[in-house]
């Protein structure tokens, strides 16, 4: 990468939910940005952790038996196979998530759940 | 792990400066939070590359041909094998390293440059 991303000015380039954007790779990862809102779906990823950053908002991931409350700077990682559900019940969330490059969004090989790369911040 | 980690709280446990704890893992790499000001050592990682998250101050990471300046919110990530030398020239920096678990800061395997895990943060 030439420059460094700018987190606020990747997030000024997309207003879609559940639709993360590639900021940056990192050893065979991606990293990337989303915003949420409302309930995702019940999902596991067989081969690998799950990495939450929440930057703005409240994010509840669900687990099976408790739920895990992620507010701004707080961290958390799901542990391979394990079901999880993100819901933001209180409006936005911005969050950073790191997968490694080719994760879905729902752990079942949806093309159409790949993040895609973001767009060129404005200048 | 059992609870989110609080970035803020895990920064409180500890004030020395180049000495980063290990605040979570994925996927066989550690998220480290560190504490720096003033110049690093020249280094490169043959077999990583490393992540940089700037969360205060501002990190200038110089590289042999150009310098990449970091403020509050911003990314970078240098690649395997490129020398660099991050700098913090305007008080502390707070920032987020990922780097495969067994990283050394400087990278030339010392053990006393090892990361250590957080203490638990105050209750």
């Amino acid at each position: 990468m030439d420059a460094p991303v700018n987190l606020a000015a990747a997030f000024a380039t997309f207003d879609d939910h559940w639709a993360p954007r590639i900021v940056a790779r990192y050893n065979g990862n991606e990293v990337r940005i989303v915003k949420v809102a409302g309930e995702f779906l019940w999902h596991a990823h067989a081969d690998t952790d799950d990495l939450f950053l929440v930057l703005d908002g409240v994010l509840d991931i669900e687990l099976r038996d408790r739920t895990v409350t992620l507010r701004p700077g707080e961290l958390y990682v799901v542990p391979r196979g394990v079901e999880h559900r993100p819901v933001a019940r209180h409006g936005e969330v911005r969050m950073i998530n790191i997968e490694p490059a080719g994760t879905d969004n729902v752990g079942d090989g949806s093309p159409q759940r790949r993040p895609v790369e973001v767009a060129a911040p404005p200048a």
